[in-house]
């Protein structure tokens, strides 16, 4: 194995650990602490998301698996959060 | 200037704005919800921090610009999520 597949495959590993991170923040929101949603702030999570589809998009065209991968994932997490802060907190900043 | 030069440049741009999507979660962490800090994930945090950290040495090795650059931001906005909920919730999940 050379090192660049070696380094390709820890890229992809960290791309869906990545978004994973994202489920402890996701359990908070809709079981444990739902009534602290107000605290979590809506324009950070739609920026996530935004970023996240430009760099599933930009994985995509250049073909970058762990790019377009991890984004994608990561992309369902943040959309999550978004529909869940609507949900419990309203429209907040 | 060359599409792969175009493209660097994009990915800078958006690893810098990345971080920055964090800001109105910094303030209403710090400033105007601070009691809603225990609705935030310290694990979720955490975990981005190291990943932050992973990627921004990531980049240092590789010589990827847009990488390091954009993680270095990522590590001291994710390291400010950590202690502001530290600070404001204590230990958390």
């Amino acid at each position: 194995m050379t090192w660049l597949r070696y380094f390709e495959i820890s890229m992809l590993i960290m791309g869906i650990i990545g978004p994973l991170a994202t489920a402890p923040q996701l359990i908070k929101l809709y079981h444990t602490h739902s009534h602290h949603a107000r605290g979590l702030s809506l324009s950070s999570w739609i920026a996530y998301s935004l970023l996240a589809l430009l760099w599933f998009l930009y994985g995509l065209v250049h073909k970058k698996v762990p790019i377009w991968v991890g984004n994608l994932i990561g992309l369902v997490m943040d959309l999550l959060m978004v529909i869940g802060i609507l949900i419990h907190a309203g429209i907040t900043f």
